[in-house]
Parts: C-alpha cells; sequence; structure tokens
C-alpha cells in the first residue's frame, strides 16, 4: 500500500442490512482501509455484522456515531456518493476516477471522509450539506443505482489502483531459435509420415509450418514440451512406417 | 458505453449462495453487461435468485450450463478471476487493469469468457485450465479474498472505466474455446497412439496438454491449420494401429 490509506474514514450513514455493514467491512480489509465509523445504524443490524465471520477486527473498532457531522468533524475533505446525478445543483458532481484522484491528493495533508447513504435513498440533502462535493460511480443511467457494499468495493478499488499505477511484470524466458527449429522439422516430419504433405508442395508446406510455429511464440519451458511430444509422436510414426516397409 | 459489453459472458461456476448470484447480477445491470452463465448453481441457489428483486430480466435470460466447456464454447478468449496469486506458475496472472485492457480489445473481435468460482474455493485447477490467463484484483496479500457480488463489480468497472478513455486499434480473430479444445483432443489423442502417455497420468497428461494448447492463443485462421494437420496426425497413428492389431 503506497498512500495513507490509513487516513481514509469510511462513514456509512443510516444502514439497515447487517449484510451489507459486513459487506463494506471486507471489502475495506480487502484493499487496506483500516477505520470505519456508522452513523446511526439500525442498532440490531450494527450487533449482527459485528458478530459475523471474516472481517471482525476492523467492525470490532468501528466508531459510532450520533449524527454525521460527529463522525467527519476530525477530517478536512468530506466526500459523498452518490448514485444518480443529483438533483441540487450547488454540489459538484465528479466522477470516480477525477475524484479517487483529489481524495488521494488530501489523504497526504489529513484525515478525509468517504460517505454511503442507506440502501433505500442514499445520502440525505442533510447529510450531502456536509460534503464538499460528491463521487459518482459511472453505472447506467437506465440502473444507477448500487448495491452499497459493492459501491464501497468499487470506491476503495479506484483509491488503491490509482495508488499502483506503474507496475512492470516479469517475462518468461522466450524459447531460442534454434528449439523452434526443431519443432519445426519434428512437426513437419510426422505431417509427412501421415501423408499431410504433398510432395509437389513440400517446400512451401515447411515453409508455412516454420511460420506457424514462429507465430506460438513460445516459451522455453513450453519448448521442451513441445519437443518432447513431437519427438515420440515422429518416432512413432516412422517406426510404423519402417515396419508396413519390410 | 462505447464497448461491446453485450460480448462479454460472465460466467459462475458452482455458485452456492443466492444472495451472490443476484448480487452478481445487479453489477451486471449496473454497468450494462447483460449476459450471465451459471455452471452448476446449486439449484436451490439460482432458483431463487431468478425469484430475487430488481435484476429480473438478467437473470430471467441467464443461461445455464453443465460444464465450463460449455459455457465458454463461443468464447475466443477465456480468462479467470483470482483472488490470491496462484500457486501455479503457467497461467500468466494479469492485475486487473492490465486484464481488462486485454479483455476490452478482444471484445471488439467477439466473445469473451469471464470466469468467477464459488466463494469458498474459487476456480478450481480444472476450471482454470480452460483459461488463456488469471486476472487478479489487487487485493491485500493478508486478505485478499474479496465477495463474490464485489468481485465481479469491480471487474466490470475496470471495464467500463476504460471504455470511456480510449479506444483500440482491430486485431486478428482468435481462436474459439472448442476450436482450442478440439486440438487438446487431437493431440492428446496422437500421444497416447505414439505412447507418449502413461496410463496411471494420462488425467494429469490430458491437464497439461489443455493447458500447453491454451497457452499457445492461437489466432482462428491457426487454428484450423493445426486442426488439419493433427486430424491426419491422430488419423495415420489410429490407422497403424488398428493395422497392427489386425
Amino acid at each position: 500500500m503506497n498512500i495513507d490509506l490509513d487516513k481514509l474514514r469510511v462513514v456509512l450513514v443510516a444502514t439497515r442490512n447487517p449484510l451489507n455493514i459486513g459487506a463494506a467491512a471486507r471489502a475495506m480489509s480487502n484493499f487496506g482501509v483500516p477505520y470505519l465509523r456508522v452513523v446511526n445504524p439500525y442498532e440490531v443490524a450494527f450487533r449482527e455484522a459485528r458478530s459475523a465471520v471474516g472481517a471482525a477486527r476492523l467492525l470490532a473498532n468501528a466508531e459510532e456515531y450520533g449524527s454525521v457531522a460527529g463522525a467527519i468533524a476530525d477530517c478536512a475533505l468530506v466526500v459523498g456518493t452518490s448514485a444518480a446525478e443529483r438533483r441540487d445543483p450547488q454540489l459538484p458532481v465528479r466522477r470516480l476516477e477525477d475524484g479517487a484522484r483529489r481524495i488521494r491528493k488530501q489523504l497526504l495533508a489529513g484525515p478525509v471522509a468517504l460517505l454511503f447513504g442507506s440502501e433505500k435513498v442514499g445520502l440525505s440533502n442533510r447529510d450531502l450539506n456536509h460534503c464538499h462535493w460528491v463521487m459518482r460511480i459511472p453505472t447506467r443511467d437506465e440502473h444507477a443505482s448500487m448495491n452499497l457494499g459493492q459501491a464501497v468495493a468499487v470506491c476503495l478499488y479506484e483509491l488503491v489502483r490509482q495508488g499502483k499505477l506503474s507496475n512492470p511484470t516479469g517475462k518468461k524466458a522466450r524459447a531460442k531459435a534454434e528449439d523452434a527449429e526443431r519443432i519445426t522439422h519434428l512437426l513437419f516430419e510426422s505431417l509427412e509420415a501421415s501423408g499431410y504433405v504433398k510432395p509437389r508442395t513440400a517446400e512451401i508446406t515447411k515453409e508455412k509450418v516454420r511460420q506457424l510455429v514462429r507465430r506460438l511464440e513460445l516459451g522455453a519451458d513450453d519448448a521442451n514440451l513441445w519437443l518432447g511430444m513431437l519427438r515420440q509422436i515422429a518416432w512413432k510414426l516412422g517406426r510404423d512406417a519402417d515396419g508396413r516397409s519390410q
């Protein structure tokens, strides 16, 4: 983790379903975001979620607040999330990518709150009045409203993704040209023995086989496997041919 | 939506929990991915999910399959998803961003299958042998395993996100999974007839051959060439074997 996700506060407002609190906590744990705050959860839901398997520690440490104002008091940036475009023109709406970029910048300086509303109605206008702007996941207009746990997962993924933009991977060793050529010979030999190759076009066929094998762009390990298999097939076809000609 | 998400097939393998099937369907609807396929779901789970509120049409249209091979037959690219780094070094693992980029390219040419395993164990090695590579969501190593519905949401978000950025170039048609499977069978048959396959390890060898063929990432034209060649070789080996046994 190369950004201070410790400074992010995921704030669930008036969540009803314990499964959703649990799912949010699980996504937080997956992406390395430790601090959960809940505002006026349905009490039973919060209790049940806390006793659920999996995200135990994170949920046990979750802080409960009686108001949004309390839950965000220590945060310098407060961001609401919303499925649909807000009717309220006062509050800027930013796409998830752009929003996540701004949140990441602010996390370098201090705590940021990311608010998610209840399953039914999302964040109320009252809740939104505490926010600097709203972040929107690019869902379809026809079905914009996401499941709460999924919305949390997608937002946190985007925050983590941006933290790791460049990441080169090691590449496997490629097969040597001489191995590709050996494979070409064995395959051609097998094709000849099986009657696939017409004598008149043998040279052309061999070139085609050579190109075909080159296009495989085999790794060194795979080349060895192919060599072993084709050696056996070519040997068998050759032996059968010898047997018959005797 | 500016890419052909109509050509994406989300394939849930052996899903147990109806809530997860429903959650996957909801994320699909949110991000505009219409086609869901389920392989061997727990029957009750699938029935319950279908009767759930919300994603009704998408679930009603979901296709049920008895095998992974059947569910991916028309797809030229088959991608597994995995929470943890695979133990199996044979299958390339790509980070979600890179993987989504490749999927998007291939969607311009034809159907792509994106496989999600069961809640408990994910995709089995057998399932993975049908895959060209594995896509990994960048979760923490300490808690890598995501909730199924959340994993689907994050993958689809990344596919949609990239669709709004730029647009790539035309690529050659990839071989369909059913052709790769035919090549696997013919090659295995030839190896058996040639004495390469030891009866005690035949099953393992077949799986290895399947992986090997998948790793070739054949184009459609090359797949036809291979099919023609292997058919001839397998036929010849079979005929010789018959000849001798008479």
